[in-house]
């Protein structure tokens, strides 16, 4: 079995998010195994680094799927550089393919991630951003940054994220390590970027949502803790909209550094 | 008679250009035009600049209106500030108005201006540039940036634009001054930014349509002043593509200055 794996870059604004799902098929992954499936003629099934929501963006998503190289089929008769070519040819031009390569048979773009960053961005100026709009949070109104970096300290470590967990049936364990949070405001820009092992549902929207509350102090920097250890979603802010978030980049050990290619802009 | 003017900014994708049109209600002018007539309770004759084409963005196009003061109807019982609020929530996200102020009777968006700034982004990189895809001409392979910047010092001074010039109907002058033609490229991503005191329909598309036929080595820089000189559309290089181009700034004297107020992005 061949296993294939490649970055991938996305605008999310018209897809119902990376999962495929039965009743739609504006979702990224439906579509890139409808042109996968065209190019080895038999169903492709694409494994993500995980799911991104409905108009959440990625610069390096990385995703893998086996073909059997000694198939009947197409299989074995492509390079990846071909493969890669013919996404890019027929998929949309919000979806980009890049670093397209053979890799470990056992390599998995989830199992086998070991972290994750996402970025987020707020404008807080007054003006419409005509240019960016798709890509931030537009929220005029100034926020107390150095407020909510005390508060991302809180934040930061392992802890029981349930309170920032969007999934309220959550099974299995909500413990996970956000070992950075870095905030920087740049022009009434404000861009936060969390690394962490792995991220809940919603859980960076929410986190976000909740720091811009303390910026704007309605909720003290102090309370982080008592709001994780309650375990309570309601006790942390609302989710922040979709079209701030990116997807960065997914962590391997080995890594698969999408700075060895050229990250799309 | 009050005089209104202001910046505009827009994302010019969705849009037939900034001229109002008979046959599509998809303008920019059109847009603005309608927005106004509803506050004042009268028909709003918006002058532009100058015209945008199709596809083609602006940051800070300047246009203005007057408006009977003393007339029965609502003008004047405005403050500039509402006006502007009036035009942002009720324009389309893609367009933003900023810096409305009433001025001097006499300014005239077009008639007073001395001069205009234009950019345009080529995007020379491979990757499909999903992000940033409304916004350059995605034109994969390598461009000589200094042959380019050679063949836009012969460009520079005041020449007959003819051969660059869209419209072969041309009845007025069709000389022009550029003054400043500036290129420079970061990671493959091409930045021409071009200052003059005015410029002919489609000529900033041409211009970078033969330069990049320059930087691809099939046109010699020094074949500018040849072109230049024959006042041939059929020498010069094929109309670069709308979504590159983005009208930067207009100069007046006394200066109406963006930077003064902070633009949108």
């Amino acid at each position: 079995m061949a296993n294939y794996r490649f970055f991938v870059s996305y605008e999310g604004t018209r897809y119902d998010g990376w999962q495929r799902q039965k009743n739609t098929d504006k979702t990224v992954q439906g579509k890139m195994e409808a042109v996968l499936g065209r190019l080895f003629e038999q169903p492709v099934q694409l494994q993500g680094s995980g799911r991104t929501d409905a108009g959440v963006h990625a610069r390096a998503q990385v995703a893998n799927f086996h073909m059997a190289a000694g198939s009947a089929v197409k299989a074995g008769r492509y390079e990846a550089a071909q493969i890669e070519e013919y996404l890019n040819r027929y998929l949309p031009e919000d979806i980009c393919v890049y670093g397209l390569e053979e890799t470990d048979e056992r390599f998995h773009s989830r199992l086998s991630a070991v972290g994750k960053t996402y970025s987020y961005r707020i404008d807080t100026r007054t003006q419409k951003p005509v240019f960016i709009r798709r890509f931030v949070w537009h929220r005029p109104g100034k926020l107390d940054v150095s407020a909510m970096k005390r508060a991302a300290g809180y934040l930061t470590g392992t802890h029981d994220f349930a309170s920032f967990c969007g999934n309220p049936h959550m099974k299995k364990s909500t413990v996970r390590t956000v070992d950075r949070v870095e905030i920087r405001e740049e022009d009434g820009l404000i861009t936060l970027s969390f690394h962490g092992n792995g991220f809940l549902q919603n859980m960076v929207r929410i986190l976000v949502g909740t720091l811009a509350e303390v910026g704007e102090g309605r909720c003290e920097p102090g309370r982080i803790p008592t709001i994780l250890a309650a375990a309570d979603r309601s006790l942390a802010g609302p989710m922040a909209p979709a079209q701030g978030l990116c997807l960065e980049s997914v962590d391997y050990d080995p890594p698969y550094d999408p700075s060895q290619n050229i990250r799309p802009r």
